[in-house]
């Protein structure tokens, strides 16, 4: 649908080719257009609209379709491009209006009106660019009148001038604020396009919005809806035109859309679907076999976070909680010697390094101001508050804007700090924060509850790792092209990911370990047959490694690079195959990831078979209790007496146990964990997962947006679920069993507060409550009475389960 | 692949028409063909052979491809065309041979040699027809030279004489006999194939067949070779040609297909499709909605048995352990009053009634001789031994030739006496078995063990049962066209049935309990309207029946009727409509059946999705713990150190415990069963299955031939696998919970005796310790560990589902 947008960037980048859809200069298959060619009929009015996700946008933009198609003659049409990024995107919404039906079936690249809703996005989106001569260009300006022409990328200067636009701006923001409408500025953009549109008479337009306004929102008050009145009216009075005559191009010209130090490919690739102009890339410009490169999410460099934590040294405990949760990898610690700081910025932070291991170390805690998305969840988890100033915490959230600059040359030079030795750094929840992430700014919501699981995973196997995703939020967010928030440590390494289909995931993966295994065993036969080529000692050394711990792969690591520069020596087939396939000596971590529409409803079936098959496979369920990435709908994750989307009179049934079913089996390694409750526990749990040479299954709770409330609040909410009973902690481990005891062990207390506790903050749960709370009474009692015996049967199980009761007639038998 | 073949039988049928494929007499789309048009060479030898299931036949001839195809210059081509019957079809031939690559993709009807492997398939079978003039024909005949032409059906005399066969006879079977070769008849019958076809040098043949029989043979040693070289010689000499010269239409005329009292329907279409002309059947003769017509099994009459049970009364205990366990529904009590016994053939045996409840009437057994399949299961589980004669039971196995009339008569009576009342049967082993099977004489395998539980099934609830079939045995026995073995009983009541795909069978049934539970509960809202016109007692009456048990059932249904009356009387499209639905205001009994293939495999994540919603569905598991019906591939049901088809070295995985899995839900019924091994105990499932108002799941051990064993010893292992704890028996009831009681009852005793007992017996086991003695010995001890842990686990989730256990902090407290 999309079609080819003609345009220019600083960077190298391909010819232009002009074609309908791709140009195609590997097989040629293209056909060539006339980039001029244009049916569309002068009266048609043509209006693209620039907005951020979630600011209303696209709502305001639907209005005004409603309006000029149904209380007016004209015809209508819209198309809304967006991306899948969870937040802060940028909304293009391409609406056509006239006086006959419209037949254009493709979005517009010749607008006779453009509007950019946000400021920012003159850097990086052209816009002007698809205005005809003389169209009307509204700008939503934090400048005044008087600098906003200063203000502009030169760029826009020249097309506007070049053009003749009409240009008229607000300071939409300030509009809404003073009007009392938040941070809301969908009505008042929308009142400036019907004010200079044309598309309507100025006053019939005017009252058809306060018809709307009336309509939508009188169920809330007169207030609101005077409210609402009067941000129109305000609109008026301050939208205005600048004249262009005279004016000289005098702005800064664009910066790039990726830095100069990003890769080639980046520059050449990345860059141009970033700016949206991706249908410009001929196939040429694509990796031959579909690989695409990992660790460019970092060149992206949203900025979206209107607050940054800020740390404060003094009361910091080095715990690194606040790196564990981050959802975007957005602030890191880093402990290393003092000379290390040489050439350090002035602002940049330090404080003496407290180990018992690591002497005369200095620590720094350091924020990347345009990766953090400002959820605050860090701040959420500090512990440490000061004892003289109520709600004084190590860490602190504040105004982004004017730390951006010297943040940036902090998180620079904070890179340049080399990575801690892994083989030394103590596998807890504070050791795992000092090794590198290689997770980061992916595109999920801001303060995700799935993403730190993932980011702890690559931290801790991430550089052996090999993940199959099913579809979900994780498929969205872990592959988001352009960019690829998995990334490669300083030696290149980092997760091969894919993406496969809800209904195979756990098959996917599991064909990984088969394929993986197969070239292991193949290179093992081919190893053994070269011991007078490379040295029997070292064929023993290899085939018999110690690979349980980040030494022992480091050193397996050291033997295969010696055995590929041995083999480069020796002739022969055998020799240049098993350079080819060495890597697969060193030990592979595969993770089969997704969330609980893939795990407990969709590919289940799969899953099942996968667990039964007991091979080394590491699955991980991003527990959210609902398909959140489709809009939260129920699954079987979801619990009693939630609502969920086409189902808001609330679950009847109770939450399916995957981990029980998963149990069930005896021979699986089973964890279910809660980040937000009980951090130390969810580390063991993925320690434990990766050392177990079976089939692992880790269910982790994650909260989500889909549970209605705020996501800094989320920290909190997983404690409840685990004090309540709602979400018992456990891992069951078979090789306990070998030790005399029972595999199975409850991490988490007795129900100690109410399950009320925690369903009364979430909106999922209170709109059932709201709806009908006769029958949401009942459920909750069911679902209290269910979660106190669940948790007593998983006691009462860790009792059977001991291997002194395992013998028939053993319950007869007093316990112990 | 198969055309049309042209032939007449005795009943009314469709007018010959001939076309390519089917003749589409209803949208005329098919195209006309000249029967007559031919453009096979006449050098090409068109051989059609007609075999019984399993008798070799096919095996030989695809070894005389071998032979002409490899040794000789000539090229060669077979199809092979047999039904999904699991025994006793007929199989059928198709062989080309001639000196140019042959090219006729289409089955022959053009025959210059026909075969006849069987003579009673003369009676059945139309196979001269297919013979040209001049051509050869091969008859296995009991009967000898001066005797087999009086033998011949008047038909099949016919087409002899005027199409001039040459008619060659050998006594296969006595020839076999005589040679030691008990009733293997294929290389005869392939020696006699080469010795008079022509097809090559009788002498080279015959050495090309001896050639072969050295290479399959001499594994087994020279004696196994040279009586199989005897045999060859042997054939040879017994092998002769009858001259037809003179002779007279003598014999007497087939018999119809189908009795002459089938309905309109059996004889029309059924009859042609047992015939194997089931081509002729033009679209019209199909029923407009794909419904296919029940009840026709009976008319079959396969008549397969060599013997069959004889009823001794005057050791008989009446325990009805012999209907119960029989696989197709061919032997069957009733009790009655003696009145009922006028008319009785001479032969028809009975005996008093022993009941505490109903006096004075008199029992009888009766086998049904051309529907027992000889399995012997009736024998094998009749307790009754005589205490002076060893091995002397109330029911032995004898010859079915001399019995067959006599006890066809004798069936026919028994079925003319009335059924019992439902409604006063009591519910047990014994009980049920007076109430009528409404699935009979299916195509199973001889001793299936599957169909028993079926059978039962349909004897508690077949007149209101609603099945959904996942693809698998169950769903080609149960659906093998043209008969169906579902039936009706004299009300015309008997189950619904449907065969979904392996991968949606569980959800497929959930929609018919969602579209019953619509139609009832329209119906309701209907009846709630209707008090004024049809009384609003009766509508009360309806609104409020307990429908538990079989008289409430059989009273709301006289209530519906009448309100069917009334209804008839009133005006209005609400009467109308009642009406058509009144009839969902009895109570339905909805089954989900199938394999372990489907269960716990293909249809898992459905069938868990199923369970997960809590509706009121019966869910069957008949576990063979194999892919029986595609020829024995491993499923998750495979227990550990069992071989399957490509997977001999063993499963090292233990078996899926579905049971668990199920029943760790917590709300479904569930039970394991083993009828087998305790009767009761199913019967008792099955009856608290059908009253759980929610999810019910039976998994039911079924004995497969692809266990590798004798099915007359299926009991006895059946036993086995429960005293050694490989197959425990449990019924879990949510409903025990409000007694205060555990809801898991253990319903077999532990352990009793080492596994070794019970794998010892079946070859799948067998194959796997013989190939790797020392890999089965660690897997057979692995196992011997799993079921006594599996068996105390269960004793300790018993105690511990105990409401009183389901405490928080009651794990710590010692046990009652």
């Amino acid at each position: 649908m999309v079609k080819a947008v003609y345009d220019e960037l600083g960077h190298p980048r391909p010819k232009r080719h002009f074609t309908i859809g791709i140009n195609d200069d590997v097989s040629h298959t293209s056909l060539k257009v006339d980039p001029t060619f244009d049916t569309e009929p002068a009266d048609v009015v043509r209006a693209l609209f620039y907005g951020l996700g979630a600011d209303g946008t696209v709502g305001a933009n639907k209005n005004s379709i409603k309006i000029i198609g149904e209380d007016t003659p004209n015809y209508a049409q819209g198309y809304f491009v967006y991306d899948s990024k969870k937040s802060g995107s940028v909304t293009i919404s391409h609406l056509r209006f006239g006086p006959r039906p419209i037949r254009s079936a493709y979005l517009i690249s010749k607008a006779n009106f453009v509007a950019c809703h946000q400021f920012g996005f003159l850097e990086k989106y052209e816009m002007v660019k698809q205005a005809v001569p003389g169209a009307t260009f509204l700008l939503n300006s934090p400048y005044g009148r008087d600098e906003v022409w200063d203000h502009l990328p030169a760029e826009v200067q020249q097309q506007i001038l070049e053009k003749n636009l009409k240009l008229y701006v607000i300071d939409a923001f300030k509009v809404a604020r003073d009007t009392g409408m938040g941070v809301r500025i969908n009505t008042i953009m929308q009142t400036c396009f019907f004010a200079i549109s044309g598309v309507l008479p100025r006053d019939e337009a005017i009252a058809h919005i306060k018809k709307s306004i009336e309509k939508t929102y009188s169920r809330k008050g007169a207030e609101v809806v005077q409210k609402n009145f009067a941000a129109v009216d305000h609109t008026l009075a301050h939208l205005y035109e600048i004249s262009t005559a005279g004016k000289k191009i005098t702005g800064k010209r664009r910066p790039p859309a990726v830095a100069e130090s990003a890769p080639d490919f980046v520059k050449r690739v990345t860059a141009l679907m970033l700016a949206g102009q991706g249908d410009l890339l001929p196939v040429s410009a694509f990796p031959v076999d579909g690989t695409w490169p990992t660790a460019t999410s970092k060149w992206e460099k949203r900025s979206i976070a209107l607050e940054i934590p800020v740390w404060e040294p003094s009361l910091c405990i080095q715990c690194n909680k606040c790196a564990l949760i981050c959802p975007h990898a957005a602030i890191r610690p880093k402990y290393f010697e003092p000379a290390k700081l040489a050439g350090a910025p002035k602002d940049f932070l330090t404080m003496d390094f407290k180990s018992p291991d690591v002497k005369g170390n200095k620590y720094a805690l350091q924020v990347a101001p345009d990766d953090c998305t400002g959820c605050s969840l860090c701040v959420e988890i500090c512990p440490a508050e000061s004892k003289t100033e109520k709600g004084k915490k190590a860490i602190l959230m504040r105004d982004a804007m004017p730390l951006k600059e010297k943040e940036r040359q902090n998180w620079e030079f904070f890179l340049s700090i080399p990575e801690p030795d892994r083989t030394k750094v103590k596998l807890d929840v504070k050791g795992t924060q000092f090794l590198e992430p290689l997770f980061e700014f992916s595109g999920a919501c801001t303060g995700c509850g799935e993403t730190p699981y993932i980011k702890l995973l690559t931290q801790l196997y991430g550089d052996r790792a090999v993940i199959a995703n099913a579809t979900g939020c994780s498929s969205i967010f872990g592959g988001n092209l352009p960019t690829t928030p998995y990334t490669q440590n300083e030696a290149g390494r980092g997760p091969a990911w894919a993406n496969s289909l809800f209904e195979d995931n756990a098959e996917f993966g599991f064909g990984m370990r088969l394929a993986i295994d197969k070239q292991a065993e193949h290179a093992k036969e081919l190893l053994r047959t070269m011991g007078t080529a490379v040295g029997d000692a070292l064929v023993q050394e290899i085939l018999t490694a110690d690979q349980s711990d980040e030494a022992g792969i480091d050193k397996q690591r050291g033997r295969v690079k010696l055995l590929k520069e041995k083999l480069a020596k020796v002739k022969g087939p055998e020799a240049a195959f098993l350079v080819n396939i060495a890597d697969y000596l060193v030990r592979k971590s595969v993770w089969i990831v997704g969330g609980d529409g893939w795990a407990y409803d969709i590919g289940y079936g799969g899953l099942d078979h996968v667990i039964a098959m007991g091979r080394d496979v590491n699955i991980l369920v991003l527990d959210t209790e609902v398909y959140s990435n489709t809009g939260g709908q129920a699954s079987k994750a979801t619990p009693m007496g939630a609502a969920a989307k086409f189902a808001v009179a609330g679950k009847s049934m109770p939450k399916k146990d995957l981990a029980m079913l998963a149990m069930s089996y005896g021979h699986p390694y089973v964890a279910r964990v809660a980040m937000g409750a009980k951090d130390a526990q969810t580390v063991n749990a993925f320690k434990e997962a990766d050392s177990y040479t079976g089939t692992s299954v880790i269910v982790a709770y994650a909260h989500c947006i889909a549970h209605g409330y705020e996501m800094s609040e989320a920290l909190g909410q997983q404690e409840k679920a685990v004090e309540s009973g709602y979400w018992p902690l456990f891992r069951y481990d078979p090789r306990r069993v070998a030790q005399g005891e029972s595999p199975l062990k409850l991490d988490s207390p007795a129900p100690k507060i109410d399950l009320q506790k925690f369903v009364e903050n979430e909106t999922r749960f209170r709109q059932v409550e709201a709806a009908n709370p006769e029958a949401f009474s009942r459920m909750l009692a069911q679902a209290q009475k269910d979660v106190r015996e669940k948790y007593a049967l998983y006691e009462q199980l860790a009792r059977a389960m001991n291997p002194a009761n395992l013998v028939p007639g053993g319950a007869k038998k007093p316990s112990a």
